[in-house]
């Protein structure tokens, strides 16, 4: 059997989905959908896909699931219409800015019986899961406290800052996730310090370039979270989990695994530069899984309540730094 | 343009080369001719290609181009069948064991007008080619020493070994071409020493497990390859370039980019285990350089004489390793 | 000219000190002081040094200097003692777990017109003295983010925490003086989450053992301790700073520089174990630095107002470990 | 008990193991002679000993043994008259560069039952023991493959050259005494290419820069040797052993453990200098593994004999450099 595909907006991340895509046996791209022409037609051009409108796409028979790419505040809309109409919804994070319309997005997919995955796609890396297996085959004992570096090489411009919801939505929800992934348990306890340091016009924005979170479970796991919208040494994406009995760190890949020596010293390559390269393994395995689930019946291994709960700490960061206090869930 | 491909034997080199003809863009598998007819299935219902006869393959208006991977002592006639029948060839190495009939083939192909590349698909690995790169680009100054290190996992089966011409001809010729690719002068020299350190099985095979090679240049560059049949920790590919100005390295690959600490101390995981998981991208790459030289014409980046070059070299290290006496070349 | 030194305590740092003097060109080891005769005796015997009382030791006319290795609660008493007997000081942190007592003693030692300086050997590591150049180099261009890991490979004994001061006060009290060192402006801020995960008997002591801290300058800069009381591989001990042109980091030390390989992976030794390992170097440059403030007469490079800075940091981060809200430093 | 040192010669190598009598418990460094009398004050008035003539230290009561780090061609006489003299000798490679007179001197020492022990540091490396004990403790197997490294950072002066019997005798000659210390059996086969590649004023001078050596033992036991008189990266000096069982690398040493990142890249500094820097602690393991010999009447760890075996292996790969013919040892 074979999963066919709608992509709803092709820019960059329509564009990483489509590809993972054709890259997954049992998955068929069949048609993209984007309000500029130009964007599915590159898409369309590249992979042989149809271009629809997203009303054909939700209405059609070839058609048995979707991915939504398109702007962070349709989302919840899309993501409800779509499990109405009987298709699986995969949905780039978040399912919304507004922590009550995403409960009430997961409220209609329970009602709908509908399947829907949230993308995480770094629980698919395969570093990340075999970090993560290493955990969980007992080899660092109990997880204690998490480390993680996120670092991208540039800001994004201001029209997507200013939609976004900030750093802490668009940028530090994925380290929630992987934090939540890692630490086994929810966590309770949120702190965090933000400022801006790379570019005023962040500042103008309302949101910051530099943050550090400091998260805590019930029984006092510890994870922080260090993140930056400018490394110039490219996407540096970097954890490490102390535990018990020793720990697991998973390290930055690198445009190529050489090494030139000269009086300057041993220097390697940078890092590679952004989500798009450094995760296409991710991207590809992501979208075999929901495949699985699709195909299987299983439930999704990322839902609309993990990206609901990213989005909560998310949100708890931001009022910790704004307010200078610890701030806890419920 | 699309070239349509046929291949020609199903083994394990076959598989690698079919999957790689469906990455690459502008490349079409056609067909597939295997003698065992459950291997031919195989690869047909993997990738939905037609299951013909060589013969047809050879007749056939629909293929362009095919890739050999038959058994070394067909290649030579099957190289002159396909170039006189019109199609471009791809041939795994090497042309065959005996210099003087490959010196044939290379004549045959030039008569006839025809595509030859000869498959040495290390020079097609992307960190390989970053390190050629940096040397091209200056950044080393003048190559002055190579240092190759090759080690294989485990020994091929016996019968492979038979008819293989021994390590030489079929491991350590592929770093010969590596040598010539980097030294970039011809070897003028070769001394070698082989022993049998793994199984004593080898010997009574009239092979060797455990050789080292120092190649020469006539302005006294040098290379020296390590080769063993047997590495517990996987598949070991290093290439070292020392230069008057610096030098320039290409590290192994690994299962996974983790580490692991403990009381044992940080360990990382083995190397990737073999050349289908090594060099799967160097295999695309690979192919996509025949494409393009079948397409517009152009001439394959590595020929024939590569192929007989290289043998040539196995030859005279086999020589120096009976012999005891460093062999010149002509 | 010779710097004629007294220790007083021969005690696991005492003995640390009186190997560094002994290492050190223009500084002599003298005499040694301790309650318990064998640990002076033990002294003595190493390294040929006299046995006096603390008393005589402050009236030698062949003293010109101390290293005050004593227990905490009398380092205040002892600096003043020595400093009114016209004795250069050097003393281990803490100067007094009290802020208003150690303050006092800094007004001492200023009415005195004597010489304090408080032991901070991480700032003469040559690893942190070459991160430190670089940074002061503009390799980095402005400091934004410092991240400091350090991780002890098990707890000191209870009685030793119990009169240590806890944690913040024993142990990040390096980090701290390590993050004012590298980010260059004082901190304002301070947040801290404690909790215990190792052993609960720490708990019953009052005390903790995995915290994180995040350091807040006026500008902005950022910084991140995290430690813990128990790493199983080794004493982990890492600097990043991050900076708007780049970064730069110190790695761990190792048992040895080796590497094994075999089927389950490549492993690395653990690392040293503790810091009378690592920090070899350190002291005995820290010494050195002392040695040349008092022969020449110029201030030592880190003060008495050193050791305050970095106790009152220890107090907020604790305030703020128990409070929940950030603490902002006046 | 103490051992109690003169040193004869007081150049480079001299300096070298002055200090390093300084760091030794048990070792006093009493009088240093040199023909030049700046180069003996500067001992002097580094370590406080006296100086003296070679002969009045051969007779003094209150010296036990000698480090003889004189030109080679008086290596062989006052080794000799030392021993007779009833002095424990410590000789700097080689005995002699003549072969047959190296043996007598051997016999000499071995008639007036002396001591004799001949400098090869790295065995007393720290890195190169965890390396040695590692394979002693079965963790790699049986050696099958061995790898040395070492690169110069720029040539000696010619002078040196002149004397030195050349770059195998010189500089190869401690990668043959590695050699058989890890092989664990003696080489019989020796085959060799060199080139002058770094500098034409070598070749006039009859010597190489560039040589690549294969060692292979009576059981098949291979070694490979590759040095060249110029690194622009620092004094590169790697050892891998490769066995049935695994395999183990020592790295090199750099200036600092640090690695600054930016857009070029990530650069860790170029390695230590030379052999000064780069072996200190060899160099003081190496002379308390002497004391201990001289105190505990034990044999010597290294000795004439080692000298010699490393010698012969010299020989042999100048004349297969010269032949292009393997040489077999007797």
């Amino acid at each position: 059997m074979t999963v066919r595909f709608g992509v709803l907006g092709a820019g960059r991340i329509g564009q990483v989905h489509a590809k993972a895509i054709t890259t997954v046996p049992g998955a068929a791209l069949v048609a993209v959908a984007d309000a500029i022409e130009a964007a599915a037609q590159k898409l369309s051009d590249a992979y042989g896909c149809d271009i629809r409108s997203i009303d054909d796409i939700r209405t059609a028979d070839d058609i048995d699931a979707v991915i939504i790419c398109t702007p962070t505040d349709t989302h919840a809309d899309l993501i409800e219409d779509f499990v109405r109409a009987g298709k699986a919804v995969f949905c780039e994070k978040p399912v919304d800015l507004d922590v009550a319309r995403a409960r009430q997005v997961i409220d209609t997919v329970k009602a709908e019986n509908g399947t829907l995955m949230v993308g995480f796609q770094r629980r698919f890396d395969p570093d990340f899961t075999a970090l993560k297996a290493a955990i969980d085959d007992g080899r660092i004992g109990d997880v204690e406290m998490v480390t993680l570096t996120s670092r991208d090489p540039g800001a994004p411009p201001p029209a997507y800052i200013q939609s976004s919801g900030g750093i802490f939505r668009d940028m530090t929800i994925h380290d929630f996730d992987v934090a939540r992934w890692l630490l086994g348990e929810e966590v309770e306890t949120v702190m965090a310090q933000a400022s801006v340091l790379t570019d005023p016009e962040i500042e103008k924005l309302g949101d910051y370039d530099s943050v550090n979170v400091i998260l805590r479970t019930a029984s006092g796991k510890q994870c922080t979270i260090t993140n930056t919208r400018r490394a110039t040494y490219g996407y540096d994406q970097r954890i490490e989990v102390h535990g018990s009995k020793g720990s697991v760190s998973a390290m930055n890949h690198r445009e190529a695994n050489i090494e030139l020596a000269n009086g300057d010293g041993y220097t390697k390559p940078p890092l590679l530069n952004f989500f798009m390269s450094r995760y296409t393994a991710a991207y590809a395995n992501e979208i075999a899984a929901f495949v699985d689930a699709v195909e299987n019946g299983r439930p999704t291994p990322t839902t609309g309540l993990d990206g609901l709960r990213a989005l909560e700490l998310a949100d708890a960061a931001l009022q910790s730094a704004k307010t200078g206090q610890a701030v806890t869930l419920a």
